[in-house]
C-alpha cells in the first residue's frame, strides 16, 4: 500500500515525493476521451461506475500516487437549485445568476441529508473507486472554496472582469456575505459527506482569489473559508486539507495563517519563493508548511529532457532541511494538448529523482 | 496648461496629483456609445475624426489630467500583415494565428515608413486631438509589449490557458524570440511614430506578462521589451515612459530594473507594498520610483462616499516622503458598467484630495 501521499500530508519525511496531477483523469488521456465519446460531461459526473472508471485511470497508465474523484466543483451548487448547463465547447454556465441578497436567502444551504440525497452520484463514485483502488493509493476529494463557487454562481459562468460579483462585493457586501455563507454551509456538508463516503484527504480550490487585495481577501472570502476549513478540522475522521489557490503570490501573508495542512500554488514563484513568505515571522506564522505543486502546466509541451531539467529544479526548490516538506504536482491543471508520455516522464521524473 | 502629468512622470513635485483613467474612451460613456452606434470598433480606430472625437470626451466629461489615444494596441500587428477581426460582442480576433518559426519568419518588422503609411490613421487622429486639445492637458500614446502583442498573434485572440504561446515557448523558444523581435522592431517604429505625431508620453500595456514567472519573463519578455523601451530612450525627443502590468506582483523584482518612468499597477497589492519592493536595495534597485494605479476598477460600482473613501487610501498608500512619486488611475481598465458620476466622482476625490 502506498500512503505516501497522505503521509506527506501530515509532514512526515517520506522515501521518496509523493506526485500528482490536477486534472489528470481528463482530455490529454485517450482512455478519457473514449469514455466522454459514450457520455457527456455532466452525464459523466453523475454516472458513478463512468466517474469511477476515468478517476482511475491516471493511477493506471501514469503510475500517480493518489487518486483524485472526478467530479465538478460546481455540483453542489446545482444540488442547492441553480441550474448548471455544460455545453459543447463552452465552460459550464449558470443560465439564472444569483446577483441579489433576494435570490442569495432564496437558496437554502444543503443539509448533510441534502447532500447524500442529491450528490448521492458523487459518494458512490468514491465508494466504488476506493473499493477498486483496494488501497493502492489514496483517494483525494475536493470542492471550491465559497468565493470561488459564489464567483461563477454570480457572474453566471467564467468571466474577464467578473464585474458582477465584484461590483456586489462593493456594493453590498453583507447581501454577497449571505451568499457566501449559504455555499460555506453547502460546502461543509458536502465535503463531511465525501469524507464518510472514503476521502482521506481533501482539496479546496480557490481559483478566483487571487481577484481580491489581501485585505479584501481577509473580509470577503476568508470568513467563509474559514468556517468551511473549522468544520472540517472538527470533522471525524480528521483528513489532511489542502488549499489551492491560482494567481494568489500577493495573498501568501494571508494565506500562512490558513489552517490547512498544504498549501498547492501555481507556478509564477519558485516554492523557495512561497516557502519563504508563509514561513516569515509573523502572527500566524508557521515554520512546517507543506507546500504542493507546482510545475507550470505548459512545460509538459517541452521535449522530455527538458521536463526531467525543471522537475530537478522544482525539487530542489521544494525542498527543505528537514525533510522534503513538498508534494508534487502542476501548478494548475493539465493540458489537454499534453502528449502522455510527457505527463508519465513527469511523473517518473519525480518518482526517480526524489529517492532519499 | 496643465502638464501636472508630465511633471509628475518626471518624477517632479506637483500641486496636486495628476489623475486619468484607463479605456477613459470608453462604453460606460453614452457620448462614446453614441459615436459607436455610427461606425464599428475598427472603423472607429482608422478615422481620425471620429478616433479624436471620442478621445477628448473624458478630457471634457470628467476633467482628467491626460488625454490617451483611442486606439488598440493590436494595430500593429494587423499592418504586419495579420488579419484581424473584431465580431460584435466577442473580443479581437485573429483567424490565422502565428504558431511556427516560418509563420514568423514571413511576418516583416514594420519600418518607420511602413507605419507611417498603414498605421498614418492612428498618427492623424494625434495630430488632430493635440489640436484640439491646445495645450490644455498632455496626450499620451501607447502600445502593447512584444510578450502581450504576441500571445494575441500566437492564440489568435485571448485565452483562458495561453497554452499555444506557452507550448511554444518551451518547445521552440528561439522560433518565439524571432517572433517577439519582429514584434519589438515594429513597436519600436509605430511608437516613435507617435511621438513625432505629438505622443507626449508613451505608456506600454504588459496585459500577459504575468504568466511567466521571474526567471522566464526576464529570459523571453524582457530582451524584446527592452529593445523597445532602449530604442525610445534614444529617440528624440525623449518623452516619459509607463510600463504597466496586470496580475504581475510576482513579477516586481525584475520590473525594477526596468528603464521606464513610471510603473503602472494593478489594484492586487497597495502601493505602499508595490513601492517597498521595487525600492529594495538589489541590482538595478532604484529609489524614485513614481507609480500609477491602482484603484480596483470594480470600486467604481460602490456609492460615492465608498469610492471617496478608498481614493483616501489609496492617496496615502502612494505616497512618498519626498513628494507624491504617484499618478493616479485604476489598477486596470474602466469598466463598462460604471455610472460616469461615479468615474467623475474617483477623479475629483483625488483632484481635490491631494491638494498640497
Amino acid at each position: 500500500m502506498n500512503d505516501l501521499f497522505l503521509r506527506a500530508c501530515r509532514g512526515e519525511t517520506t522515501e521518496r515525493l509523493p506526485v500528482w496531477i490536477m486534472r489528470q483523469a481528463g482530455r490529454y488521456l485517450p482512455e478519457y476521451r473514449a469514455v466522454r465519446q459514450k457520455a457527456d460531461f455532466l452525464t459523466l459526473c453523475k454516472t458513478p461506475e463512468l466517474a469511477a472508471e476515468v478517476t482511475l485511470q491516471p493511477v493506471d497508465i501514469l503510475g500517480v500516487d493518489a487518486a483524485i474523484l472526478f467530479a465538478d466543483i460546481l455540483l453542489p451548487l446545482e444540488a442547492m437549485g441553480a441550474e448548471l448547463v455544460f455545453a459543447a465547447g463552452d465552460g459550464p454556465t449558470f443560465p439564472t445568476p444569483v446577483r441579489t441578497r433576494e435570490q442569495a436567502a432564496a437558496l437554502p444551504a444543503l443539509t448533510r441529508a441534502d447532500a447524500e440525497e442529491r450528490l448521492g452520484y458523487v459518494y458512490d463514485a468514491m465508494r466504488l473507486v476506493r473499493k477498486e483502488l483496494a488501497g493502492r493509493v489514496p483517494l483525494l476529494g475536493f470542492g471550491g472554496t465559497p468565493w470561488t463557487l459564489a464567483a461563477y454562481l454570480v457572474e453566471g459562468g467564467g468571466s474577464k472582469s467578473f464585474s458582477h460579483l465584484l461590483g456586489w462585493s462593493y456594493e453590498d457586501p453583507e447581501g454577497l456575505g449571505l451568499l457566501l455563507d449559504r455555499v460555506a454551509d453547502t460546502s461543509l456538508a458536502y465535503l463531511e459527506g465525501q469524507v464518510a463516503a472514503g476521502a482521506q484527504a481533501l482539496q479546496l480550490f480557490d481559483t478566483w482569489g487571487g481577484l481580491l487585495d489581501l485585505e479584501r481577501w481577509r473580509s470577503l472570502a476568508l470568513p467563509p473559508l474559514r468556517k468551511v476549513v473549522k468544520g472540517l478540522l472538527a470533522s471525524t475522521p480528521r483528513v489532511p486539507l489542502i488549499y489551492y489557490i491560482n494567481g494568489g503570490s500577493h495573498l501568501l501573508p494571508g494565506l500562512a495563517e490558513l489552517e490547512v495542512d498544504v498549501l498547492s500554488v501555481d507556478w509564477r514563484q519558485p516554492l523557495s519563493e512561497v516557502r519563504r513568505v508563509v514561513e516569515a515571522d509573523g502572527p500566524g506564522g508557521r515554520k512546517n508548511w507543506v507546500l504542493q505543486g507546482n510545475l507550470d502546466p505548459a512545460a509538459l509541451l517541452a521535449p522530455i529532457p527538458e521536463i526531467e531539467r525543471r522537475v530537478e529544479r522544482m525539487l530542489q526548490e521544494g525542498a527543505t532541511e528537514r525533510g522534503w516538506g513538498h508534494i508534487a504536482n502542476l501548478g494548475h491543471g493539465i493540458l489537454p494538448t499534453v502528449p502522455v508520455d510527457h505527463a508519465r516522464a513527469f511523473v517518473r521524473a519525480v518518482q526517480e529523482r526524489s529517492q532519499r
